[in-house]
């Protein structure tokens, strides 16, 4: 018998879309999907606090295996109580497998059907990762959530190339489910295919025949245009039983997620939010603003005057834009806390939207606003 | 009739050594002396909210006139609702006459009489300070205390010089006063007279003798041997009325702040807790501890287990070291949270022991465990 630690529970469909607000039980608390993921690379979302973290109200963060894998080691974080206590995050922890970072660094790895062989970007060190190597790295962090070990094929890919790779994808995520051995903690398969609608059939049958917990889409978002990301994401999401979670990878721009939504998608994460406050970007529902710009320079109201976050209800635009330019650090800390606070909010508006009924309303109403 | 809208009020005094307790009623409250000023150059204490300030004790804090003067400029601030107001503060605020920073830019500035002529260190434009100007800036800041213009003396110096350039101080210091038209905001004058006794001593006469509601002793910790510092501050002490609030600027080493406690200094600010904390230092009672250090990768014991910071109650010192390896902005957060706590509860403690007569007891059990 095979328990299942994180269980789907599904609360609310929308009547026109494949939208949908559910319940995500995990061993470190049930919480409210859809939902975003802040990032927290190495142990730490950038600039932030774990407590306030929880004030803005995140509930699961992503941690990077590849970047913990390296620098501290997971054999550390391990000793040191796991990564919960390590960061001192109470909420839900999900990490990925560290494939993708593996693959990203292009001449310095080598793919082979037993791992990828790789350089370590801080030392130039050798390093092995495999499908064991990845569940049990994750087995000593203690994510509630471990990714199985996949490859995100590139964009654009050839049809043969992603054959191949999308059935090595599914080999690995069988040796994945096999080397994952705590019953404590739950694990997601990866769907594959590349643009290809015929094996992302095959490769979402294959991985939603294992014994996931939940089912993340992968490979979008990797340079393809908006549009046959919809549509492959559409076309993938109709294999997945409604009784998995459903985790769309590294998407995390306010268009993307209502699109996500409306395809039936109930987890995100992405990097986008934290990494644009630190260049000076203050998201909001028209787009962003440059908090660099001049015109804030004698602006004395707050980011976002409806917004309920820490920043808007102590700071101005005049006084962020004199920290971004005076190179402070809690220039960063300030939008960050904003751009991660109007994300989460998003997503719960979202959700009520698809509770009471009315999330084309909320889709109309968020595309005539937003400028991407 | 002089309103004196800083008024010290002393508590107690040691009876071996000159140490004195009291409080400081200001503007925006009333303090506990003897205090330490957080610095907070532009117009933020590096890395930190004002509400981490204020819950680890943070009376005054200290900001820069010379930075807000270039950028984002005085009459901002002003429109801002002033200081306290652009940055959210609202404790006390102390700040400097920009002097100390113009006179450290060298072959860029130029004294004469009338002022400083200067260029700016961030577009090479040229400016002006003279005491009308700074007293000017000040009264736009808004903050409780202003701090008259004078010239810091390098060290060495020679005698002709130093006796020059005191007596301009004095001659600026009078200016400064005629400059300073607010009732609601206090102002503090600056004795100097560089390492020459007698010159401390015309200073102190003359700067003592303007209606200035603190005296602040200046052009000390400027590269001389600590044990002349200490001679030159003790000399100089003996010349300040005890009804005034004596202030030694730019020093904030622990070893220096009870030696100058002992001497009758009710006032501190330094960069030196801030500063090391982005370094990698941690401020112990027996010195620091360089956290980038390898012996702490999996110690798992808070940077000091009797401290009360909100690192201490957190965090490891295992996790703060992965923080620093990884150049996580978190890294300077909490150490900059722990060093200030560090010095403020020192400070704290140093009062308690000089009101409850133990104070010779505090500086002995203090200089058994520390090491500079």
């Amino acid at each position: 018998m095979i328990i299942m630690v994180i269980k789907y529970e599904l609360i609310a469909k929308d009547e026109h879309t494949g939208a949908r607000a559910g319940l995500l039980h995990t061993p470190h608390g049930t919480f409210k999907t859809p939902m975003f993921m802040p990032v927290g690379t190495q142990a730490t979302v950038k600039t932030l606090t774990p407590h306030e973290l929880k004030e803005m109200g995140a509930q699961i963060i992503l941690s990077n295996t590849y970047h913990l894998f390296l620098r501290p080691g997971t054999e550390l974080i391990k000793e040191a109580g796991e990564l919960h206590s390590f960061m001192n995050w109470d909420g839900g922890i999900l990490t990925d497998s560290g494939g993708f970072q593996v693959f990203s660094l292009g001449k310095m790895r080598k793919i082979t059907e037993k791992g990828v062989y790789f350089r370590s970007h801080l030392d130039g060190s050798k390093r092995f990762l495999s499908p064991e190597v990845a569940a049990h790295a994750q087995e000593n962090l203690g994510s509630d959530i471990a990714m199985a070990l996949d490859e995100c094929i590139p964009y654009p890919a050839d049809y043969e190339y992603s054959k191949k790779s999308t059935e090595r994808t599914t080999r690995w995520a069988e040796r994945f489910v096999k080397a994952h051995t705590r019953t404590d903690r739950g694990m997601f398969g990866i769907i594959q295919g590349g643009m290809y609608k015929d094996l992302r059939k095959q490769s979402a049958d294959e991985i939603c025949g294992l014994p996931f917990d939940g089912i993340a889409i992968g490979g979008l978002s990797v340079g393809e245009p908006l549009e046959l990301m919809y549509e492959i994401l559409e076309y993938t999401t109709q294999f997945i039983p409604e009784n998995k979670v459903r985790y769309l990878m590294g998407v995390g721009t306010p268009d993307c997620l209502v699109e996500g939504v409306a395809r039936g998608v109930d987890m995100f994460d992405c990097v986008y939010p934290t990494r644009v406050a630190r260049n000076g970007m203050a998201m909001v529902k028209s787009g962003r603003m440059n908090m660099k710009n001049k015109k804030y320079e004698k602006d004395f109201l707050p980011l976002d005057i409806t917004c309920g976050c820490y920043t808007c209800k102590n700071f101005t635009r005049s006084y962020i834009r004199h920290l971004y330019k005076a190179e402070e650090i809690l220039a960063f800390r300030l939008v960050t806390i904003h751009n991660l606070y109007f994300l989460l909010q998003f997503m719960r508006d979202m959700r009520d939207s698809i509770i009471n009924g009315s999330f084309v309303d909320f889709m109309k109403n968020f595309k005539e606003n937003y400028a991407r």
